[in-house]
């Protein structure tokens, strides 16, 4: 029987005082949740909704969870990452009424599984995701509960992908909003969440500088562009490596190197992968790299660094830091591998995650998003879907708001001349 | 009769050869169409086509459509913009086996559309555009002439803005496809072309710092970006205006104060307009300006500032240097506007447009979309369509590869593992 | 009578064991000190020396303290700062033959001031100071030591101003190298150094975004122009408050804003004072900051913001998350002080002070300083030195080598024609 | 006899006017100097002073020319470079009332020096160099007139280079200002105004894009790390080639890529030189280099890049496009050189110098240098002399306060603390 966070925990008071204050600290930092909150206690938007989540618990993600029980949800969830739960955080959060948490730091794949599995007795009618594991867990193992399923959420790039490829298959049997594909989530959590708080951990994980450094950012997609943008940004010489032309020109006109990772292996300092696939620093790379080098993942699983190659050319391997394992090869070179090739701005000693801000817009459009499913169940199709404009510019202006920002609007005359087309030179 | 620019001008010769000069200079810096020029002499995939175009008519441009003749076509072509034809280059066009050219500098706006009116005597098949002006020519005047059309381009967001009014309005009767908004243009040519001619435009004309300046950038779009990011590149303090709240946002999250075009007059030394819009900057803009601010527009109409206003406001007006108009108001402030408020990189004394190597980009998209046209003349229907992302792909690689750049390919396994969904955490 | 590390703690073994492992990580990445140490091992230059050292003590520091004694020194340390000790550090420090260390973490005033007389029983000739309170503690307390002191290191901006001061005053006895103002350290250890460590500190320990701040930095020397570089890099808008009016203007042309602290006050998300000077950041300022600003120290000492005049419009102080202080002010505003406004990089929870590699230059400079003082115990008088040219070159020129960069040297013609001045335009 | 720029133009009245209109313009972006204009008028400081001037004969210099005229002195001037002066603001000085211009565009050698020696006639009490011309003629030809000579300023890097040579020869015999390495001056004209203006030229001249172009810069002084900046700025790879490991090392951390010049050869797009050294770029850097490369100078002299061995090397060699010479080497390469290897911000075709507002802050300081060796004609000895640190200061209050930027004042609380030395931790 899958235990609940409580059950696990020797003092779930104490753990649930101190997820409570960390909970406490994320929330005044998001003013969007919060905009929202007075809303959902008021209208009750997800009165009578069950909603199955599999995501990484920490302070964040809690507040999101509140508010989706404030607005009147039942939630179970669990965590998305056996590393990035937060045992306190999620302690607070089974405390909240209407909440139950089975997230727990550290289980083995079958606890992690189970713990999927156990979240699934909510009976749910809304799933939220971040990575696609819970969606794929229910098509395949509970198809029974897909006529009852109003839609889901999917947070993150490679779970889109996963949901596109399901999609392709005619595989995916409810609607799933792409929340990761929405301006409001990808131009900013991508790129600066990602960008920083991988920059931020490799930085004081290892206490090395950056700058002076030459940081190899696999992959140049939202996530890897913001890598090398914070990597310049603290003037490291960025090389760039990528298998998609038009992205590999892109690095290109930014004033970075584009080499094959094979090239690119002999000239990094330091590895950041973001591309969503495996293998991407593979044996042949290893061979090419100087004494020291330092190895960090910033993609949603671990396989873009083949560890198990590493180890097989390694003559021994330590933690020689927190957080960071030493493999030293048979030549004396030696590899360092942050928080075990997971996601090192989640999974590191340090890590905390994307900042609280990016986290309010990335879960201001889950809320919205939840709320719609709710509100209109008919309105989408088994597939994967874009979140409707309307709910992405509503956050977006919510946020505008929070932080007093006034912009223009389109007099009646630039509306006409925008819709017009027989001006002329 | 309208006349062509050989018939206009007193010594074609030696504005030939003055032309041919600057086309060869251009040309050497053009790898992508250097490399098509070969494929088109060889196959002549233009056999039989005749091209009506409407484009700035300077250098890059005349390299791109000698490689439309060499392919086989018949050209005939005139501007898109009195201020920014070169009468050399036009010269040198006009020179070439196959090419008619009636483009002239400084003409007034009737012969501007008499020499719209004579390219269309090639009797097109193919229409080539920069701002929509010959395509919205041909449907108003000429519709006689839709059915034999095979299709046509356009280069600039303002064009493919009207484009689609014009199909939203049931109006586009022939296909036409949106170079402006394929990879291959609108992340380079928007986002660097125009970000550094028209930074580079302002200094040398106005000959003033940027460093220390604040810098109005109105409109964050990629040309809108493109500019803040050099502005910032060269140490100005950027304030963004804009109407589409996510586009704020993401101005915000770079470090750009964002602010409604009415408070940032008061702060701005340099102002530059990108919105595509009219009216962007008004009488109750230019009342609060500092004495010295400097106007420049960068979109593709001159429409932004309105400069009727400012004339109305202004107690007298005099060029105080090249390119520069000064607009004295009644208590002693002066605003400089750049160009005549004109697109900046194209309208100003020392404007040569875009850089060299980002229209090889963009006029290779022109180029192996004509192509497309020509070889499958069925395959689209009236209405704007998307460049084929092959083509946008066949352009990346042939400039990847003129710069020596090698990229990552993927692995079967690889693509795979992108195709799958049920790979898990 | 002061206790020595080992004395101090239950385990030291434990504490020693763990101390060598963060040691051996810093020496993996001080390639300097690693070259040193070769040349300190074979020559013994330190034989007969006896070095009292009052210094942050963590891994990095070691690794410079274990070279002196390697070098042939008997050496005893203390801290400069009661909460930079790293007790673990401090044991394998001890245990390290030749040394005796009584730094410890969390000392009150007196012992601290204990623990540096009990290391002036070490006899010294030289010492080593960050802070300069050792030097001011043999001025004031042991006058009797100067004769036999060959001379002293001084390694901070604020330590250098002290005796800078003293001497001023006739009132420094002994020299002292200004190793602070040398090229090898204030350009890079202060710029790099200060600037990395203090903004991913700040980003760490609050789980804030950067990006779109308002970042506040006081004082544009070396370290605040070193974190307004970074928090620029990291698409913060930086604001600039100065003193000197150069450095305002040279602030002002990077493209940051430059206000008064008290209008600056209104405009901050983050305020980091680098001045070096106290009552940066008084009553007056906390009055107009907006709910939930940071603050945060990267002077040398908690000084810079006045927390007794915070304490005072307070309500209530808690800790509301590791490191941060909230002061509730009682209209409800929130001000959130970082590591008790002492050094973020070196006081905060997670903080491991500077990079490993810009505390190689700067130890590396400190080394060879010891090593001139050694050897030539005449040639400087009492007073503050700049560090001899040669030396800072010494060790820029064991930097490149370990980093295997070549660059040009001057040839006979070059020389001569830099050294002569009758060739004309 | 040599002729005055009046007696050399057909149409000097033509060309004064338009000489003005430049003026009025840079006047206008100039208010350091507008506020001097405004004591001077009224003191008349230079009253009975006879000024020899060589300097670049451009709208700036000439307000600066017309300020000192304007403060009571007699001014006679030239050029310091045969291409960098506009005949028409030559004209409109002429015309100044106590000011005599000899300054004459393209002048060959000899007539340059007649120039010089032309000016030597209005028996100087005080000169002002760009480039040490003007002083070292007057001490090799004119060794009478240095007992009437109150001192003088010098503006460049490679001027006070020579000043130094020569007092380090005991050679320099009367006092000189070493306006160039003020912090007024090569803080901003040298980072900002070289660095701007260089880039801008390139750009323009070429009409070739920066981003993604590997631009090397040779040197990183403040003029190099200036293009470094501005070029990064646009998106380019920098590399850097030094000869000072300090500086080599400070390039690198600020990441750049740094290499001896004849491996950057191999690497570069674009070359600039800023070392004040001769033989820079040479035969053999020619040989590694690119098809297409394109080679400006940004240093005082054309010396840098040997263009007599490039001559050697090629086969032929064209003006490709204005102010661009293309050598052709023998294997098909071309390389193309700017403004014949001259300073590219002055002598290209669409060259004006540094902008206007630097020229200010540095011109600021040459006025009241003047008027201190005006007033103070005994406080200095002959040799090169720094300029007091009251001067540069009182520049630096005069443009905040144009440009309206307050800044924090020392409490004398604050004042007493940095004077301290006995506090401690």
């Amino acid at each position: 029987m899958t235990r609940t966070i409580a059950e696990r925990l020797d003092d779930p008071e104490a753990a649930q005082a101190e997820g409570r204050r960390k909970m406490d600290w994320a929330e005044a930092h998001m003013p969007i949740l919060a905009e929202l909150r007075e809303s959902f206690a008021a209208e009750q938007p997800l009165d009578g909704e069950r909603i199955a989540m599999a995501m990484h618990v920490e302070a964040k993600t809690a507040v999101l969870v509140e508010l989706l029980a404030i607005g009147g949800a039942e939630v179970a969830i669990t965590g998305c990452n056996p590393l990035s739960t937060q045992d306190d955080v999620s302690a607070a959060l089974h405390a909240v009424d209407g909440v139950t948490s089975y997230a727990a730091h550290g289980v083995d794949t079958e606890e992690y599984y189970d713990a999927i599995e156990a979240v699934v007795d909510v009976d749910p009618t809304i799933t939220v995701d971040d990575g696609a594991d819970m969606v794929t867990h229910i098509h395949d193992e509970h198809p029974e509960l897909i006529p009852q399923l109003k839609g889901g959420c999917e947070e993150t790039t490679t779970g889109v992908h996963r949901l596109r490829s399901m999609a392709d298959d005619g595989a995916l049997d409810y609607p799933m909003f792409a929340v990761n594909d929405t301006p409001m989530k990808t131009l900013f959590d991508n790129v600066h969440g990602t960008g920083e708080s991988a920059m931020a951990n490799i930085a004081m994980t290892t206490n090395l500088a950056v700058a002076g450094k030459t940081v190899v950012v696999a992959g140049y997609g939202y996530c890897g562009r913001g890598v090398a943008k914070k990597a310049s940004g603290m003037n490291a010489d960025v090389v760039v490596t990528e298998v998609d032309p038009r992205r590999a020109l892109e690095a290109h006109m930014e004033g970075h190197e584009v080499l094959p990772m094979n090239e690119a292996a002999a000239e990094g300092d330091i590895f950041v992968t973001t591309t969503g696939n495996r293998d991407v620093i593979t044996r042949e790379d290893f061979e090419q790299m100087a004494d020291g080098v330092v190895l960090a993942n910033a993609g949603h699983f671990d396989v873009e660094i083949n560890l198990a190659e590493l180890d097989d050319l390694a003559e021994t391997r330590r933690e020689v830091r927190d957080g960071v394992e030493e493999y030293a090869l048979p030549d004396g070179r030696r590899v360092n591998v942050l928080a075990e090739g997971r996601l090192v701005n989640l999974a590191g000693p340090l890590s905390m995650g994307h900042p609280v801000e990016v986290m309010d817009q990335s879960f201001g459009v889950q809320a919205v998003c939840v709320r719609e499913l709710a509100a209109n169940p008919d309105a989408y199709d088994a597939g994967v879907h874009e979140v409707p404009d309307r709910l992405d510019r509503e956050v977006a202006e919510v946020k505008l708001d929070a932080e007093d920002i006034d912009i223009d609007t389109l007099s009646d005359e630039q509306r006409e001349y925008m819709d017009s087309w027989d001006h002329g030179t």
